[in-house]
């Protein structure tokens, strides 16, 4: 039997931090990753190999791979943008390493300058250089479809296009697709469509995770919609920092400890428990004592009579 | 065809205006009622019939009642917590009148100094009041079972009972069940299993609403699970105002914007308006300048390219 029924990803430490201006030090982020895989973490994204000039909060990301190394059985995950960032990024042998590809391709060229056909060719070319790896030193390479729910630019996306792009980064070698509210826009029932048509043409297997934003507050509800659908992995971030600088008032990423106690309330056992959660909580929020915390169970407790999953 | 698909039932101005020290002046309550009716808002718990005394805040609750009359269509809903406060509230003739029962015994005495006995003998007597008038002046009479998914005196609450008090409220005499989550302490699963036990028992059409806290941010995920199970008829406040005090930093009931937003972008109708309904959330924001005011939607906006369902 699994350790849980649904793995928590936090992604806090890439997504979030990148969304803020303030630095967190090496030495923090440590003590925030070690308190999380105290608490039941089973996955991290660590950081994001992107250069130091362009996310300087991140900078630190190789020092944070190797230090994660320490906990067997983490899943120590990262997010590059391309060839050069994935190559820097195996250097340090991380567990999962992602590169996101935006459906909208008005997004993609004003992000990353970048045509679908330029990413298709970097992703073909990061899985070479993957395969040229020794089999022990490669990751699993994931393909992160980004706007796939909406974009702000293009506004509503095509899900024939999200399928087709699925399609696309399977072919050019990678080994799962991810898909990614990125602007907070999906809805349950978007949700349960997409997910389903990506299997359709992909397989099951190889689409079990979702990255969902609060931007909208539908955070838990598109989690619970993607869960009764199947999938397994679902990215959060603690305190829902991050996600969506643009939209003021909004939290970014769903919240872990909300996530958490939905998912073990509901039977669903994710092998986190809430105290030392909670006691990393504490680790945030006086690392980023200016950055607004989001979520409800921290503040409410849990409730009298809680039992886990 | 019906108007909507999912029936919102707007409930800031009863259970958000009386968990707030400060008093909403009539005017200022009315011309919030007037928008939301503007908004497309189905149903309004305009207030509650309990001594001044108590609830100074509610006070005005007859004159509200005789106001929003001049809506046709509109389902005005009062709540009542005995026999005495019914008849008060009868006298202005409202469309829906609430009697809640809380589950946990231990809750009824401390909150209405009554124990399940005596709460049933009072809802018989209400029942009887009722029949003695004229069949126009007769209001759809629900019976409202409170910490329905958890107390927080009692702890957890055993289902068996939620269904035994339903059976017996029906048998009292009322014309529907409802359920409501007091505490903020309910998840999707217990939601939807709740849900069909009550219906096994007191059948579909006599439990066709819920009434959900977001004190744990489970609000959105237990509205979209009561959904999926058949429930039509949702309440929420503006604003997420009201719902529990005792947990700090914890938004009260749902937030109408966000919860309307989730439904329409999911293809169910519910007849809102989205930028009158931000309109009456400014009116509302204006009269109580010193509470915070919660959801996301208005701030994120709609996404771009959205359509009504």
């Amino acid at each position: 039997m699994a350790k849980f029924d649904i793995e928590i990803s936090e992604v806090g430490p890439r997504d979030g931090l990148q969304s803020i201006s303030a630095i967190m030090s090496t030495a923090d982020k440590m003590a925030w990753i070690d308190a999380l895989v105290a608490a039941g973490i089973p996955e991290i994204e660590v950081g994001s190999f992107v250069p130091a000039t362009v996310l300087p909060q991140l900078a630190d990301t190789h020092q944070l791979v190797e230090h994660a190394k320490q906990y067997k059985g983490l899943s120590i995950a990262v997010l590059v943008p391309n060839l050069r960032g994935a190559q820097n990024a195996l250097k340090t042998s991380p567990t999962k390493m992602s590169i996101p590809l935006s459906v909208s391709e008005t997004h993609s060229l004003r992000n990353v300058k970048r045509t679908h056909k330029q990413m298709l060719e970097e992703v073909a070319n990061i899985a070479q250089f993957i395969k040229s790896l020794p089999v022990e030193n490669r990751p699993k390479f994931e393909g992160g479809l980004a706007t796939a729910f909406g974009c702000t630019i293009e506004g509503s996306v095509s899900e024939d296009k999200v399928v087709s792009l699925a399609v696309a980064l399977m072919e050019a070698g990678c080994d799962e697709i991810g898909l990614s509210d990125t602007t907070g826009s999906g809805n349950p029932a978007q949700v349960q469509r997409l997910i389903k048509k990506v299997w359709a043409e992909v397989g099951k297997k190889n689409l079990s995770g979702i990255h969902l934003h609060n931007t909208r507050g539908q955070g838990l509800a598109n989690a619970l919609a993607a869960i009764e659908t199947g999938i397994t992995t679902v990215d959060s971030s603690m305190g829902g920092i991050g996600g969506c600088p643009a939209a003021p008032g909004a939290s970014g990423n769903i919240v872990t400890e909300d996530l958490v106690f939905m998912l073990e309330a509901m039977g669903l056992r994710t092998g986190i428990n809430f105290d030392k959660l909670f006691e990393a909580r504490e680790i945030l929020a006086k690392a980023l004592p200016n950055e607004p915390l989001y979520g409800f169970t921290p503040n409410a407790g849990l409730p009298k009579g809680f039992k886990y999953a």
